[in-house]
């Protein structure tokens, strides 16, 4: 695989500088502290500007090689909401919800939205050289996988026998790590929008408890898109919390080395 | 599958109330816009307490059934970083970063983190019912896979088949639905990590071009083990962010349905 010279590159042209804002970071500590999974939610509304802050917040997560594989349902239609609800096993964190929200990661969209990031590219006076290589030919050898992942393993079987000599990126090279690495950018999506929610006043219920086969079908989603979470909003109802934030000790999962 | 009860109980016995904070959102708003992928750091130190305090802001993302699948590798032994950064393909992000992070997924840590949960319960006075019943019943059904995966594949079929006239969630079914299931978890605690930098006036850089062979080596992590992120963290360098943030229009990726 070629050198990855956006990787390597410290751009020191024309330095891009955006100011710093002073954050008062006791009220984030505040989101990060309240924030908890509400399995309970009042009848009370969700003002529409918040919810459209609260996904444009989301969507300001980092993404691999900015290629974005995300999609966000958000569930209006009483009929397909009523759909959700019953996927997610009608448990009360989703039939509670006052909005409900579907983070899908979208590994098959890679192709899509690598060619729109050639076209932005394209568009610009004077692209970066090593950004257009990037987007023309490293992502296109990272994340194609061939038809029957035949390139993948290709990849796979040079990668093991060059790592055994130098470093070398091992990963994606099946449609497996490509879910894992369209998840993980959705992922931080999710994150986003669960504090954004929070810090607007609002709470939050991620879900994994669902049947993702069915979900698809309602979505109208290929097979090949995979749902990230579903994610129940609305106003804390008093018993929507069912008890003390509890995590292991710290120790047992930070590790100074 | 047994039905789910913890999902579908309401507990309205004795209500858990947990004061919630008056946030200041404006503070959060800059938090998420001025958060970058800054490739280059400059000399500075970062303070330990707003290292510790990020760290403690990471695990208190939430985590799927609780299970805290994850472990963070802060990297301070010179020798080890340098190893590190070299695994990393030498990038700035890594190789100018005061801080070095790895965050490591651990589907394989799902049983003892299970029984630990266990025991938490049991040492409580009255621990309720449904809950010990879905980490003595659910969780070990849901996530264990058996040797050679022989139970998770038993569970596909059975969940195919009964999946044909009810609800039913279906994953996960294999190591390879368990690593998205564990990476998912590990990178909402990312997110925290990156954003609680930001509040406190440092910065970060998520990587995910690196040796995950090498890496896992490095760290002494088992096979089963998955890198999900190397973060580098430190003071913003005026050269650090290439350019405006850049996402395709919202209306590609957020669908009212």
């Amino acid at each position: 695989m070629s050198k990855i010279t956006i990787l390597s590159e410290i751009n020191n042209k024309k330095p891009f500088i955006e100011d710093l804002p002073k954050i008062n970071h006791k009220e984030f500590d505040k989101v990060i502290k309240s924030r908890r999974s509400v399995r309970v939610f009042t009848n009370d509304i969700i003002p529409k500007d918040i919810i459209k802050k609260s996904l444009d917040n989301s969507l300001k997560a980092p993404t691999s090689s900015n290629l974005q594989t995300w999609e966000i349902y958000w569930i209006k239609s009483k009929n397909i909401k009523k759909k959700v609800v019953e996927a997610c096993l009608s448990q009360p964190a989703a039939k509670t919800a006052k909005e409900l929200f579907v983070f899908v990661s979208r590994p098959d969209h890679w192709k899509r939205n690598n060619q729109m990031m050639l076209d932005y590219l394209n568009e610009k006076k004077n692209p970066s050289v090593s950004v257009l290589k990037y987007y023309n030919k490293i992502t296109k050898l990272a994340y194609n996988q061939g038809f029957m992942n035949i390139f993948g393993f290709l990849k796979k079987l040079y990668v093991s026998f060059v790592g055994l000599y130098r470093v070398i990126p091992r990963e994606p090279t099946s449609f497996n790590d490509m879910k894992v690495w369209s998840q993980k950018t959705t992922a931080l999506a999710c994150q986003n929008f669960m504090l954004s929610m929070r810090a607007y006043g609002f709470d939050t219920c991620p879900m994994e408890g669902f049947d993702s086969f069915r979900l698809k079908r309602i979505l109208k989603l290929p097979n090949k898109a995979q749902i990230c979470m579903v994610i129940g909003a609305g106003k804390r109802d008093p018993n929507g919390v069912y008890g003390k934030q509890f995590r292991f000790d710290n120790k047992l999962f930070i590790k100074e080395v």
